[in-house]
C-alpha cells in the first residue's frame, strides 16, 4: 500500500533520480555496485531470493493496481519507496511497456577464491555478447543448482538490465563475479579441483559420452567468434553437441543449456 | 553483382511493394502463402536449405557493400530482383538497423497427413506465444534432425519475421504446418504410429528415466499457461525436467531443446 513510508519526487534534478538515470550505463553500475531491476516478475523474483534491494520507485500513473499494490507490501523496511510523477517515471524506465515499478539492488560482492572453493559446478562465461543469451544461461545455471557464475572480461556486463531480465531471478540465486581476468582465473584454476570443459562445435566428443564430475566449469564463448586463443591455451576437455540437420549450429543459449542440464543428471 | 537484371524501383504505389508491406501481416501471409526475409545471414541460409525465393529487394544504399554481392550472386534466374531507394526500402523493412536485403519466399505446404507419416521426431508448438522461443525451438528441432514441426492454432505465426530470424533457417529445413485444429490432430494421431510426450513442470517422471522412441511427438505448450484442457484430453505420457535451484521454471526454449536433444541422443 503506499503510505507514508512513501517519498514523492517530482523534480529530475533530483539526487536519486539523477542516480538511477546513471546505473543505465555500465561505468556507473560497477562505481555505485548497484543496479536496476525493471518490471514485477523480476522484482518479485528478488524479494523471493533474497537480493538486496535498497529502493523502489513506483509510477503515480500505476501505484493503485492490484499487483503494484501486492508487491509493495513484501518490501522491508529497510528499502527506500518513492513515488514519481508519470513523466518523472518515464525518465528512469528503460522498457517500452512499463509496469511502472522499479528497483535498485545492490550488487552482491564474491571473490574468485570463495567461488573457486564452492562445491558444485560452475558456468564460465568467456565472451558472449548478446544479454538475452547471458540470461538465459544464469536461469538455466541456477534451475540446474549451479553453485556460480564466472563472467570473463570482454563478456556482456551480468547487470545489463536485459540479462537480469532473461534471467528471471537467477542472478540472486548463484554466486556471482564478474570482470574476471583470465590470468588470475589461470593462477586460481591451477592446483583447484576444477577442470575446464569447453563447449565447441567442432570436438570429437559427444557431450553423452563424456563423464562430468561435480565441480567441472563449463565455459561458452563468443556467438559468432567461439573461445578467444588466451582462453584456448588453459588446460581442458573439448566436447561437442553434434548437429544432425542441415542447420550449421545451436543457439549459445541453446547449447550451454543441454550441456548445464546434462552436467547435473547424473549427480 | 547489380546488373540489368534488376528492376529499379521508386514508387510507394508500385504493387510489388503494396504487396511486401502487406506481409508484415498475418493474414496476407495465409492468404499469399509467402512471408519476408530480412538480412543477410537468414536469406543466405534460405538459399543453402533450397528454400523457394521469389523476389529479392536491395536498398541502392548498400548494394555496392562486398557480402550484399556475394548473396546477390547466389540467387538462382526465377528470383525477380528490385533496387530500391534507401527511402523506399525502409517503408518494407522491419529491422532498426536493417542490412538493406529483403526477400519474399514460399511457403511450403505439408499435409497433416504426410508430416504424420515421416519417420523421425516431430515437435508439437501447442500456444506458444513468444515469436524468439518459436524460432529457438525450430532451430534446436532442425539441428537435432527432427522429421517436422506441427504448429496448432493459437500459436505464434511461424513465418512471422522474427520467428523466422530465430529459426536460422531451421524454418526451411524441416516439414511444417500450421494453424492446425486439436481436433484434426486427434483424428489423425488414433491410429498412428506416433506417441505424444508433454513437457511439464510437475510431471512425476524425470525427462532422463523415461525411454523416448523414434516417432515420438514431443509436446511444448504456451509460456504461462503450459497446455490447454484440450490437448490434455489426448492420449499423452508426461515427462519433466526437475529443478534443483530457487528458480522457478526454466524458459519454454531452453526446456524443448533439453528435451529436443534428449529424444535424439540415442537414435
Amino acid at each position: 500500500m503506499i503510505d507514508n513510508s512513501f517519498i514523492e519526487l517530482s523534480s529530475n534534478q533530483n539526487q536519486n533520480i539523477k542516480r538511477v538515470r546513471k546505473l543505465k550505463r555500465k561505468k556507473y553500475r560497477d562505481e555505485f555496485q548497484e543496479f536496476i531491476l525493471e518490471g514485477i516478475q523480476i522484482i518479485e523474483a528478488a524479494i523471493n531470493m533474497s537480493g538486496n534491494i535498497k529502493e523502489v520507485y513506483i509510477s503515480e500513473e500505476v501505484h493503485k493496481q492490484e499487483n503494484i499494490e501486492r508487491i509493495i507490501d513484501l518490501f522491508d523496511e529497510r528499502a527506500d519507496k518513492y513515488l514519481l510523477e508519470a513523466e518523472l517515471f518515464a525518465e528512469i524506465s528503460e522498457t517500452v511497456n512499463s509496469q511502472g515499478i522499479l528497483a535498485v539492488a545492490e550488487m552482491k560482492t564474491c571473490s574468485l577464491d570463495n567461488l573457486i572453493d564452492l562445491e558444485g559446478p560452475i558456468l564460465l562465461l568467456a565472451g558472449l555478447q548478446d544479454p538475452g543469451n547471458a540470461g538465459t544461461l544464469i536461469r538455466s545455471a541456477s534451475a540446474a543448482g549451479f553453485a556460480g557464475i564466472i563472467a570473463l572480461k570482454g563478456t556482456v556486463d551480468i547487470y545489463n538490465p536485459k540479462v537480469i531480465r532473461a534471467s528471471m531471478g537467477g542472478i540472486f540465486d548463484l554466486e556471482l563475479i564478474k570482470n574476471v581476468d583470465i590470468k588470475d582465473l589461470n593462477k586460481k584454476f591451477i592446483n583447484s579441483k576444477r577442470r575446464m570443459i569447453f563447449a565447441e562445435p567442432g570436438a570429437a566428443k559427444p557431450y553423452y559420452d563424456f563423464v562430468f564430475k561435480e565441480n567441472d566449469i563449463l565455459t561458452i564463448g563468443n556467438e559468432a567468434r567461439g573461445l578467444s586463443n588466451e582462453i584456448y591455451e588453459l588446460e581442458h576437455e573439448s566436447i561437442s553437441i553434434p548437429i544432425k540437420g542441415n542447420i550449421e549450429s545451436l543457439n549459445a543459449a541453446m547449447a550451454g543449456t543441454i550441456l548445464i542440464f546434462e552436467m547435473v543428471r547424473s549427480f
